[in-house]
C-alpha cells in the first residue's frame, strides 16, 4: 500500500511545546482564521437576491440555467418526484441501504430525547404561566452537490426537523449539467423530505426565503453550503431563521500516550481530509507519543487517496503539541472550544466533566469522530470557530420555538398590576402604567 | 384630565374588514417593515470596530469623549464600583424597591423552570450517548441610556443569565454628559450584575466583542441598542453570540367583543407609546366593539402625555379590523405571529391551543401585556418583526449550550464501524473510513 510521495503530500506538521514562552501566541496564531467575506461574493448574492424576490421563478429559472449548465424552461423540470427519491433508494446496493437505515435509526432515537416539550404552572391565586412549544411550519434544507454532496447531511438536517414535527420540509440540490447523486436522493427519500428542487447557490436560498411563485416561503433554512450559499444565508437572516454560519471544519485530540498512534493519525487525516482550510490538532502528555503519531503520518500518508488535501491541511493548520499534564491539555481544549474533542485517554470520564467547550466530546479510544460523524446518534452538524463557547450542536429544539403563556387570574391582578404600573412609572411609560392600573378592582 | 388637542396627536387609526377583496394585500401592507441599515451607519460602525479591535482602551476612551461628553483619561473611571450600585438601590423610594424585587423574584421563578439539563442514554452493548450542558463562561449585557434606559430590561436580561450559572456578567450603559439613570444601576445590582462600565454605542458592543485591555471579552452579547448597538451586534456574530435584533415592539389583540373597550383602547396604547414604528392591531367579530374602542381611542387620546407618538404610532402602523369569526381572528394572528398576542376573550384558552406563532400569547382580561412587561415572569424579550415563525423568547436556554457525548464501547463499535465506515466510502472519505475499519477487531 506504499506509493510515491510527491513534494506537494509529503508529511510536515507543526510542533509546539507548552513550556515555550511564547506558547500561547502560536497557539492562538494557528486557531486564527477569518471568515473573510469576499466583496466580489458579496456583490453577486445581493444582485441574486435582489432579482430572485422581485421576480421569482423567472431569475430562478435564469441563474439555474447559468450556472448548473441546465437547459429548463419550466419550473416544473426543477422538481423531482417522490418517486425518483423512492427510486433511487430502492436501486442503492443493499449494503449501503442497510448502512442509511441503520444510520437513520439511531440518529433518529438520539434527536427524539431532544423534543421540548410544553409546561404551565398554576400559581395559588389561580394565575397561570408557562410555555408553549410549536414545531416550525416549513423548512429548507439546502443540500450542496458537487464534491460535498452528503448524503448524510441529509440525514442530520432532516431527522431533526420530522422529529421536531415540521409541518413541511423542502430540500434544494444543484444538479450541475444534470448530475444527481442518487445517495442524497436515497436519504431525502428515507427521512421523508416533503419536496425536491433541483437548484442551488444563493438563488436557492433567496426562492427559499422569499418564495417564488413555485417554490413557497420557508420560516428557516438550514445546511452547508459554499460561500455564496453562506453569504446569502447571512443576508435572509431575520427574514427566516438559519442554523449557523460554520467554518472549517476541526478536531482537537487529548492524549495521555495510551492507545495507538495509528489510530490518532488516521482520526488527525480524517479531519484534513475534508480540506484545506480543516484543522487537525494533537496534544499530549506524552513526547514520545507525539513522535510516533508523526511517524504514523510520515507512513501513512502516502497511502490515502486524498493525501494532497491531507498534507497541506496538516502543514498549514494542523499541529502536535506537547503539555506538562492532561490539565493543561484540558485548559487548552478550552480556549480552543473545538468542533470535535477527541479524548484518547485511558479513563476519559474525568476529563470530560472538565470540559467547558466543545460541540461533541468522544470519549476512548473507541469513540472515533468517523462513528459520531454518521451514525452513532448525535448531530454531526457542530459549532466551529470557537463558537462552542455559545452554541450548541444542530438538534431538535432547532425546529421548535417557544411561546410564552401568561393567564393572570383576577386575583393575581390585583396583585401584580400596581408592582407593573409602579416599574412603568419609574421608566415613564404611563400607558404602561394605566393599561395596568385598570384591572385594579375598586 | 382633558387637554387640547393638537393636530399632530389626532385619534386616528384605519379600519380594515376581512370581506374586502384586498384584504390580505392591506394586511401585508400593514406589516411591511423593512429593517434597512443605512450605509452610513454601516460605515462608522465598521470604523468603530476596527479601532476598538486594533486599539482598544485607547480606542474606547476616544469614542466616549467625543459621543458620551465625557471628559475621562483612564479606562477605571469608565467602570462604576459595586458600591455605587449597591448605593443607588438603597436610595430608591421603598415603593419602587419593593416593586423591583418582586418582580425580580417572580422572573428567577418563572426562568428557573427552564434550566436544561445534561442527560446520558446508555446501550446495551455499554455505549453511551449524551448530552452535556454548560452555562456561558462571560456575557455582556448591553443597556440603553437615555429615553429607553429600562431597568425592567436589566431584569429581564440579567436574571436568565444568572439563573443560567453565567460565570460573569458584564454590564455597559452609556452615561451622556455624566447623567446615570438610578434605577437600572439598581437592578444591577438586584440582579448580581457583576462589573458595569459606563460605555455604549459600537464602541461597547467592539469592547465586549473583542475585548480591551481593561474589558474581558464575553462569549455573547445580549440586550436593545440603537441602529449602531444593532448593527455592529450583527457584525460581531460569530465572533461572540448575540441574542437577536429586535424590529419595532408590536401587540396583536384578538376580541370577541366581551370586555371593556377602554381597557383594549389603552392596551393599545401602551404598545403605541414606545415610539412611532410601533405596531398596534386589533382584530374584532364585533363592529360595534370597534366603534367603542375607536371612540375609546377618541376619548382617552388626548388624556395621555406621549400622546403624539401614540397618534402617530396609530395613524402610521396601527388597525383595527373587523373579521367575521375568530378562526380568520386567528388565522391573522397565525400569519402576524406578533411579538405580543392579547386574547381579549370570554374563554381564551381554546384559542390559545390554536395560536402557532407568537412571542408571548397573554389569555384573558386580566392578562394585560404590562404585567407581563414587568412582572408575570415570563420573559419581555420576544421576537418581532414575524420571527416568532422562527425563534423564541429569550430564557435561560440561551445563556446554556449543550455539547454531545459520544462514548462507544469495544462492542458498539464492532457494530457502529461498519457501518460508518460503508457511508464514508459512499462519500468518497477513506480517511473517516479507515479510522472507523481501524476500530473493527480482527
Amino acid at each position: 500500500m506504499t506509493s510515491q510521495t510527491p513534494d506537494s503530500s509529503a508529511a510536515r506538521i507543526r510542533r509546539l511545546d507548552v513550556r515555550d514562552p511564547d506558547f500561547f501566541a502560536q497557539l492562538d496564531a494557528l486557531l486564527a482564521f477569518e471568515a473573510q467575506t469576499d466583496e466580489a461574493v458579496g456583490r453577486a448574492v445581493d444582485e441574486i437576491l435582489r432579482a430572485v424576490r422581485t421576480t421569482g421563478d423567472a431569475a430562478v429559472l435564469d441563474y439555474t440555467r447559468r450556472f448548473d449548465g441546465l437547459t429548463v424552461t419550466h419550473m416544473a423540470e426543477l422538481e423531482l418526484p417522490k418517486s425518483a427519491l423512492a427510486e433511487a433508494f430502492a436501486a442503492l446496493p443493499a449494503e449501503q441501504k442497510d448502512a442509511l437505515v441503520r444510520a437513520a435509526e439511531r440518529i433518529e432515537t438520539f434527536h427524539e430525547r431532544q423534543k421540548l416539550e410544553g409546561w404551565v404552572i398554576e400559581e395559588a391565586d389561580g394565575t397561570r404561566l408557562g410555555q408553549k412549544v410549536t414545531p416550525l411550519d416549513r423548512v429548507g434544507l439546502y443540500v450542496p452537490g458537487g464534491r460535498a454532496a452528503y448524503p448524510s447531511s441529509v440525514l442530520m438536517n432532516a431527522i431533526p426537523a420530522k422529529v421536531a414535527g415540521v409541518g413541511e420540509l423542502i430540500m434544494t440540490v444543484p444538479t450541475p449539467r444534470g448530475e444527481k447523486n442518487p445517495l442524497v436522493l436515497a436519504a431525502a427519500h428515507l427521512t421523508g423530505v416533503d419536496r425536491v428542487f433541483t437548484l442551488g447557490g444563493a438563488q436557492a436560498v433567496a426562492a427559499l426565503a422569499y418564495g417564488t411563485q413555485t417554490i413557497p416561503q420557508v420560516d428557516k433554512i438550514v445546511g452547508p453550503g459554499n460561500a455564496y450559499v453562506a453569504e446569502a444565508k447571512r443576508r435572509v437572516f431575520g427574514v427566516v431563521g438559519i442554523d449557523m454560519v460554520a467554518g472549517p471544519s476541526e478536531v482537537l485530540i487529548l492524549s495521555d500516550g495510551s492507545g495507538d498512534p495509528a489510530w490518532v493519525a488516521m482520526d488527525l487525516f480524517a479531519q484534513a481530509e475534508h480540506d484545506e482550510l480543516a484543522q487537525s490538532i494533537l496534544v499530549s502528555t506524552q513526547a514520545d507519543f507525539l513522535d510516533a503519531v508523526a511517524e504514523a503520518i510520515e507512513r501513512l500518508l502516502p497511502t490515502m487517496p486524498r493525501r494532497e488535501v491531507i498534507a497541506a491541511s496538516l502543514a498549514h493548520r494542523g499541529a502536535l503539541i506537547r503539555v506538562d499534564d492532561l490539565e493543561q491539555a484540558v485548559a487548552i481544549a478550552n480556549r480552543i472550544a473545538p468542533e470535535h474533542l477527541e479524548l484518547a485517554l485511558e479513563d476519559p470520564e474525568p476529563w470530560a466533566d472538565k470540559i467547558r467547550h466543545a460541540g461533541a466530546i468522544f470519549l476512548g479510544h473507541w469513540s472515533v469522530e468517523a462513528i459520531g460523524d454518521y451514525c452513532a446518534g448525535p448531530n454531526h452538524v457542530l459549532p466551529t470557530m470557537r463558537s462552542a463557547r455559545f452554541s450548541s450542536p444542530l438538534g431538535v429544539y432547532d425546529f421548535q420555538k417557544r411561546t410564552s403563556l401568561v393567564a393572570v387570574s383576577r386575583a393575581g391582578a390585583q396583585k401584580l398590576a400596581p408592582i407593573a404600573a409602579t416599574l412603568a412609572q419609574g421608566e415613564g411609560l404611563m400607558a404602561h402604567a394605566r393599561s395596568a392600573q385598570m384591572r385594579i378592582l375598586p
